[in-house]
């Protein structure tokens, strides 16, 4: 019999009433003849209020203490998601991660998973229960608790899935699927029947938050088909999978926004081997990200202007490690523009596509919206904007690529 | 280095500053050059809490699904301990039932520990650590989790004192020791510095709420002193350990005094083998747990007079079972005496001094008393009285024992 892997996030099991519906959910799959592993996060907001207990005993909680911890919200939700299937009649069993063998590293708060010991699923599956996993949590070596970090339940789902070789991982959560654009800044933006591993990796890292990319990579590895899709209703949701020819046709997948960025630009740097590594190193140990780092050198080779873009820092902060550098490197000129925003046009069929770039500037001039960077990849191009002109350059390059018709399309 | 086990109940753990005060008492133990091992039971109303939620879910909740849940509330107060050592500048680590390999049968709510394994708690003590432990919780042969159900954290301290031959248990909850009586009822009871474990399981079988009798009777049979104390206050407490011939001295230790009992007797029955057997396996049945059975024949030995002790049962469910009785076993008459009380006067001296029963028996009829119903045994003797008449029986034969003066004798 198939495998199914249903994820269930804190929305969905925060209550009572949430909890009967994911167990029907998980029900009517089993009688539809699946299998079915439910993957349980911690109900609502209770994660945050143990965390908040921690703060109240410990300025600086230790790790391992913290995961100890933060482990028990998914405990106490797959117990009532259990009770909530037998109640419903059916035969059903809770686990948490140690006794589902998730083995990971000891990177207490972040752990990165290694192996999965599915034996003992498998036989409970094989018995006709539903198993219940908790989310989140793992043990390492030595057996001590631990936890994945952001997104790890969905972690857990999809790598649950790929060592069960499940038909699918359903995750259900509190949006509906995946849209060409976030619906609250594009009221024209459809939902996508479809999307690839590659292109959902790019939206959610340009401020889609649909998925945390660590279980769409995983998703990707062993492709696991992911079904995102609302926990009250029963639209078909969006499917993260491998492309089709047909998904190919489609040039641009969707169009994402990111706020609250800066750019910096140091002019007039010495043209030396090894400088754009010491003025990132520089960033870097003060924790400081940087993407979209660009280098142009003049005419005459000897100087050099490097700028780059930095994500949600505080302006006085920023300018502060920008005269530094200047200083440091001996910059003759700083350049700094604060409120930015970035949108991106994502979607595989730009590799094979030409003119997509020029579509999408001559959408931007139409509006006459200014553009200070531009930064293109296989399979996604990217401009940053003045934030006030953010929702309109969003909204022109959704229209420019014909994404309100994209529910059609895939 | 000696190890000492401490154990803090609910109320001990209930918020930051009493979870502070738990682990700076375990640090000064630690000082003072013990390996400190903790037990912690769940942060105090949390089991309720959680025993709500399941009932929210489903109207009877799995038991094994019960364990799940509840086994949280502990892990979340052993992770909140450790995290208040490590922020008094002291190394700790929490560990659940199933970490310290506490094993136990596969019952549900109610299970009996089979085997601990200590060694990972040694190597921990042995570097210096203070080791928190979840109280109530094990786990099964399958890796299941399992509770001990009532006393269970009790259970659990004392168990792993006998594992790790600890020099003592101490118990730290809301009374600050042994009395010997209850002190709402006698104003002058005074407080024990020791009893013997058979008084101890004595007076908690009779309305001492101070610990659970598993865990005494385990603390017996392995020799582990158990030291009840309060755990806002310094103030010795009480010892429950072995007698010795100093404590043997004292012919009564303490009074108690349970209420809502009634009894009932059955008159000219026929005097058969087997009858006794047969009435009491009728209300067995029933699940109507029964006590102080008393047999008189009559003179010419046909007939029969059986009586005996019910607790916490309603007049009229009560008065439908004799009624059932008298007219299956044919007996002659039926007398219901409700609304008893039974004052107790347990001491292991008793064993060795005469006229113990008659001082008693004096001293009720000096306050005009009727007596229901007489029971002795090698360290008790229990007489049933009115209910209206309990308190001042209580605190007469308290007196007569001399037990206002008990603080000093021991």
């Amino acid at each position: 019999m198939p495998v199914l892997v249903q994820k269930f996030g804190g929305t969905s099991v925060a209550d009572a009433s949430r909890i009967h519906l994911a167990a029907r959910r998980a029900v009517r799959a089993l009688l539809e003849g699946d299998q079915v592993v439910m993957v349980v996060s911690a109900m609502g907001d209770t994660t945050d209020r143990l965390v908040r207990l921690a703060q109240q005993v410990s300025r600086r909680p230790s790790k391992r203490e913290l995961d100890m911890l933060l482990a028990t919200g998914e405990q106490v939700s797959i117990a009532l998601v259990a009770m909530a299937i037998e109640e419903a009649g059916y035969q059903a069993i809770s686990l948490t991660g140690a006794q589902v063998g998730l083995l990971t590293d000891s990177a207490h708060t972040a752990a990165r998973i290694q192996s999965i010991d599915v034996a003992r699923i498998r036989r409970l599956l094989d018995q006709g229960l539903i198993v219940i996993v908790a989310g989140f949590q793992g043990v390492d070596r030595d057996f001590n608790i631990t936890t994945l970090g952001r997104g790890g339940s969905d972690t857990t789902a999809v790598a649950l899935a790929a060592a069960l070789r499940a038909r699918a991982c359903e995750v259900y959560t509190d949006v509906d699927g995946v849209y060409t654009a976030d619906p609250r800044l594009v009221p024209t933006a459809c939902k996508l029947p479809a999307i690839g591993y590659d292109e959902m990796l790019e939206l959610a890292g340009r401020g889609a938050q649909v998925m945390h990319a660590r279980s769409i990579e995983l998703g990707k590895k062993f492709g696991v088909p992911i079904h995102v899709q609302s926990s009250l209703t029963d639209s078909p949701g969006t499917i993260i999978m491998d492309p089709t020819p047909g998904m190919e046709d489609v040039v641009v997948r969707g169009v994402s926004l990111e706020r609250g960025l800066a750019r910096v630009t140091l002019h007039g740097l010495r043209n030396e081997p090894g400088l754009v590594a010491a003025v990132l190193d520089e960033i870097a140990r003060r924790a400081i990200p940087v993407d979209d780092i660009a280098q142009t050198v003049a005419a005459d080779g000897s100087l050099v202007t490097l700028s780059f873009t930095v994500q949600g820092r505080e302006e006085g902060e920023l300018r502060a490690v920008a005269e530094l550098l200047t200083h440091r490197f001996h910059a003759g000129h700083l350049d700094l523009s604060t409120d930015l925003a970035r949108v991106s046009a994502v979607g595989a069929g730009m590799r094979t596509h030409h003119g997509v770039a020029a579509r999408m500037f001559g959408a931007l001039a139409a509006e006459k919206i200014r553009i200070d960077h531009i930064a293109t990849s296989e399979i996604v191009i990217s401009v940053l904007v003045p934030a006030a002109d953010a929702e309109g350059a969003l909204q022109a390059v959704h229209q420019a690529f014909g994404l309100d018709r994209a529910g059609d399309a895939a």
